[in-house]
């Protein structure tokens, strides 16, 4: 089983794979291009295929649209004990969670941004139930969804798929913002996210898009040139409590954001992480504030090549783009 | 004057560039070999070079072995007020601060680890030299010096160089670390990292290299496959502050340790930061344990491929190879 380790410095956990890659693991490897041509395990024609199913959305003939399976090679599993315990002056625990992908899409090679506003329907369909689902399992703290596209080294499949890893962790980058927010809530009342969409919508400098329940713009310090944030308008927590009506809203702004980026950034490497609040079902009465301080959001990053593991070991970020800009560039670009 | 922001929820400052980039410069371009036939700007040649210099180490004809010079087109400039002030709920400043390069040698495209011994040594005399000075600074909370090596897109210079960038407030990174030092020395009332030394000393298995003055240890939970540290044995906040014996054996443990890491990575990018305390001089007597509970050192990170701006955002960092084994291949191996 993989192991959680904390690091006692920056309280961080990190994930230590069981299967330990030797140097030669990460020389840098010409791209695979054949793979289109193996037989694929998670097409719809292959109906033997040895993996597990957790949740789908089929069409009437009962081939998939949407399907959630578990990984291969889960890098956090669910099944055993958390087992925490020190190891010296350090902290370690066993490597229980969840570990899932979303198909998203029965072809291969079509990005999700290309697939329709119904199939984006379906995608967000999927994230909400996942995460309604993982919630209810007491050992589970978090559970982090996540896309990275067009990423050669990270390809799982050739079928557009979006990552699932629920922990028994909250995520550092998370548990940050978290801090943040509480802090604010703590010294003004008032949800900080609230705040930052309000001031956003007044001076309007950095609205990429919007629509009656979201709102799409860049934020006033990012970390990367051309980042954005999607939110919803309406104060929510969590995105397993969004409301049908607002699924198709979301669907349509993230698809058209994308569109965009891809359009002024030629088709960059992206990344986006959902942000919602910590699995509180088995801890609801113990949460003070019950989710008054957290406001749930999309955060996507372009993978430029200017920020690099320096900016990240340091925390200190330089923008060739200032926000202004990255907002006015992507709020006037045609979608590709 | 390029600003800077603060992230209204992590409390990070970023630097927006005044001259903001349209996204054509992030398009992937053709690497610029002849750059090399130019004329160089920071050859020894060059005496009209229209640049400031700082500080150098000349040999007896009166060339350069080491030269420190100000940014050409700095991040930071030294010249002006800080001018702090609110933009609606938003935090900005003025763009104060100093960004050196340091120039490692007087020669084009040799690495410093492969310099030698002598120079080596110059390099960290160096850096303790404008760290001391750039501490009288009131304006100046922090002083960040790093190395990106062997990074296409971040080639400054064909001289193998040094950066510095010295900051009116703590980059983001470095105050994770402080506070978290500060919680444990809080507790225990002994330095964090002072309790990491002696366990990587017993356990062992984390060692890469050690020698009378300093340590090499691949931490306990890092963020990257073959990350490791560097660390004075003796306790000790600031670089700064190292005696000149001990100059020698961080110099050859650095130069030893690097060649290591390029033997067995096949000479993969990487960068280093060196993490010292917060600039101390105008401020003393306000800081309460005098560096009692924070103990520098440098961090070296390969630049592999498996490290994204997904874990970046997330905070959640998957080890693909363990620590152990990381610290294992980098001891035997043979330093190219």
């Amino acid at each position: 089983m993989n192991e959680l380790r904390k690091d006692p410095l920056l309280n961080k956990w990190v994930v230590v794979l069981n299967d330990s890659k030797p140097p030669e693991y990460y020389y840098i490897k010409p791209s695979n291009q054949e793979k289109d041509k193996e037989l694929c395990l998670l097409c719809p024609e292959n109906k033997s295929a040895p993996f597990k199913e957790i949740y789908a959305i089929r069409d009437s003939e009962g081939n998939y649209k949407i399907r959630v399976i578990a990984m291969f090679d889960p890098i956090l599993r669910i099944e055993g004990e958390l087992n925490r315990k020190g190891v010296g002056m350090y902290d370690k625990m066993n490597g229980i969670g969840a570990n899932e992908i979303i198909i998203e899409s029965p072809s291969h090679n079509i990005p999700s941004e290309d697939m329709g506003i119904d199939q984006m329907i379906n995608v967000i369909t999927t994230y909400k139930y996942r995460l309604s689902e993982l919630e209810k399992d007491p050992r589970l703290r978090y559970t982090l969804i996540y896309k990275k596209s067009n990423i050669p080294s990270d390809n799982i499949s050739n079928h557009p798929c979006s990552l699932l890893i629920a922990t028994p962790i909250i995520p550092k980058g998370i548990k940050d913002e978290l801090d943040g927010a509480k802090a604010y809530y703590h010294y003004k009342e008032r949800c900080i996210f609230c705040d930052i969409i309000n001031e956003e919508l007044k001076t309007g400098v950095r609205i990429i898009a919007e629509n009656k329940g979201f709102i799409v713009f860049v934020p006033f310090a990012p970390r990367s040139p051309f980042e954005y944030w999607i939110a919803p308008k309406r104060h929510s927590c969590a995105l397993q409590e969004i409301y049908d009506e607002e699924i198709h809203d979301l669907s349509m702004i993230l698809m058209i954001s994308i569109k965009k980026m891809k359009s002024i950034l030629k088709n960059p490497p992206y990344s986006y992480v959902i942000h919602t609040a910590p699995n509180r079902m088995p801890r609801k009465n113990h949460w003070h504030t019950l989710g008054d301080d957290f406001h749930w959001h999309i955060e996507v990053v372009p993978q430029l090549l200017t920020t690099s593991l320096f900016e990240q070991s340091s925390g200190f970020y330089i923008l060739t783009t200032s926000p202004e800009d990255s907002a006015k560039y992507l709020r006037e670009a045609e979608p590709l």
